[in-house]
């Protein structure tokens, strides 16, 4: 938390802008570099990012060969599932809202409380755990996913020696998502020098957006502080208490700390309520908001921020404006094939699980 | 049932085939058309097929939008779920196992037990299925793909003045679903001449497949009977009694007199375990097996098949020279790309449905 505090309030008092109309940008923002980190012990190849798009699509990764990762992180659309929370194997309802797929490559942490360092860490508690997936353990994944000839064909032929394994299920999913970016926004090609990619409400809504400090949390290329290798190394967590004040209305009216954040997963107590802090791209493409999943729209969540976070009641005016500017964030989202899974002929690879 | 039987030992009788290795091929086999049978009132265009995409991979067509048509219509594999029974909304399973969507525009009837006379009343009644995608009726469904801007626009381009209705969702996913064919498969290239297109024991299950009258229902373009046009027309059923034989082994083992047929559709009691012939194309991607999905490989099904309908128990060499016929109607899969969903920018479509 102190770290978070002191961090975000060195770049935003960093931060400089002018009152003009065509204002200066703040250099805490950045474009969205076409690629995000890649991380040395999981080099990207088009093999290995094939493979792990067929995983990525496959029900058979889910005990009951109902679920694939698409079904939760939907790539047709925001990269989750447009629900306040999920539901997984055998009608199980998650804990928190599905997090957009979308970039989240550039987090130096997943998850809404950091609970998974890296997308191969988070790839395999969500396969294990009971409330996704739903597979026991990762050896049973390995066995069934090894059952597939075409699946121990390529895992082979990208992995060498090592083969299907859990971790290499884990890595190729990971690959994969590394892919899953959007960049060219026209906050993007704003940020590069295109005046005129947003429209004047938009500029309006930026400027307002960092008078109200909003920009202390939500800057750099993902607009959810540092990405990996800025400041902060892969696996550290960027974290903002929420409700930042207690007992607004806002907070009763939609739960807003019902959930004990990432203390839930570190059991340290100054970590109560405290939150990885979000991804603003393509906000308008993943209501309902906020780690419940309890707030419907963005104008909502824009004046439940400002109070929860700052104590401002924000006038229709600077809502609507923020919400233009939040609009910009949308990027060019890739097109996308639909893999071919490799068959088993002739019997199927989940039966005896017919929950 | 008295049709069928009549309809389908005519057919077979009037099959001519010779002992040599060259075998002639019965005039009761025809390769798969390139193009289904398109109905009048619902003519192919671009745009339609396209909005028809888009609705069947979106998961807002159930109630909870945890369900889109891919879900149990896997188009990425057999264009079923590759489990015994399908899960619907709320984890509800249902009755029977999914049948394959490819190919299904060749059929007469749809569903197994013929409960639906065309693809759009087999889409309008698995819309409001509660097993299934569980919308209330189609007017609740009309109204929430209503509320999305890009599906309104599409919907008054390609269907004039009435726009979005439950209908038209139904029309369109079905114009997209008589795109979902698998031609040139080795037995079409087979068929058409190429003689060396199939091997030596596919041609001798091919054979076999005819001798242990198999053939009598699985002929045909789709291997299931007569295509609407031929014999028979749209909304009239070829169907089967099925086990034929009562009280086998397979029958206990299996459950397959369970379930009643078509006679819990119709409640015409000569209905009772009469199922509609279903395809064999593309049948090694589509285990398990039969109407429960109680058989978990194709040698076996083959099996089970020999006996509860002929009263034949095959060897060892009959059952896997007819698994080799059987896999080479395994067709060309068209390639897919995954559709983006029109969007509900700051809002989502579901809410309120958090099941």
């Amino acid at each position: 938390m102190t770290f978070t505090r002191i961090f975000s309030g060195l770049l935003f008092s960093l931060t400089v802008f002018t009152a003009q109309a065509d204002m200066d940008i703040p250099w805490t923002f950045k474009p969205l570099p076409d690629q995000p980190p890649i991380p040395a012990d999981n080099p990207q190849t088009k093999a290995k990012i094939q493979l792990g798009k067929e995983l990525f699509f496959d029900a058979r990764l889910s005990i009951t060969g109902t679920h694939s990762c698409n079904s939760c992180h939907n790539l047709a659309d925001g990269g989750e599932d447009g629900r306040a929370k999920p539901v997984g194997v055998y009608g199980r309802k998650g804990q928190r809202s599905t997090p957009t797929l979308w970039n989240a490559a550039y987090f130096t942490i997943l998850n809404w409380d950091g609970s998974a360092k890296t997308l191969e860490e988070q790839a395999e508690k969500h396969l294990t755990d009971p409330r996704v997936m739903g597979m026991p353990d990762g050896y049973q994944l390995a066995t069934r996913i090894s059952s597939i000839p075409g699946y121990r064909k390529q895992f082979d032929s990208v992995f060498g020696e090592s083969g299907v394994s859990f971790a290499n299920i884990a890595m190729a999913l990971s690959s994969f998502e590394r892919t899953l970016v959007t960049p060219n926004s026209p906050f993007d090609h704003f940020l590069r020098g295109d005046k005129q990619a947003i429209s004047a409400q938009a500029k309006r809504g930026f400027r307002t957006f960092i008078e109200e400090q909003c920009a202390s949390c939500h800057f750099w290329v993902n607009l959810a502080g540092p990405q990996p290798g800025l400041a902060m190394q892969q696996g550290e967590g960027f974290y903002e208490l929420f409700p930042n004040h207690a007992g607004t209305d806002y907070e009763k009216r939609y739960g807003l700390a019902d959930d004990i954040g990432r203390f839930y997963f570190s059991q340290i107590e100054t970590d109560r309520r405290m939150w990885r802090v979000p991804t603003l791209r393509n906000i308008e493409r993943t209501a309902p908001y906020f780690h419940n999943g309890s707030v419907k729209t963005l104008d909502e969540a824009v004046r439940v921020m400002a109070k929860t976070q700052v104590q401002h009641v924000l006038n229709d005016q600077d809502v609507a404006d923020i919400v233009a500017f939040l609009r910009t964030l949308t990027g060019e989202f890739p097109a996308i094939g639909l893999p071919r899974l490799p068959a088993t002929p002739g019997r199927t690879a989940v039966a005896g699980y017919d929950g």
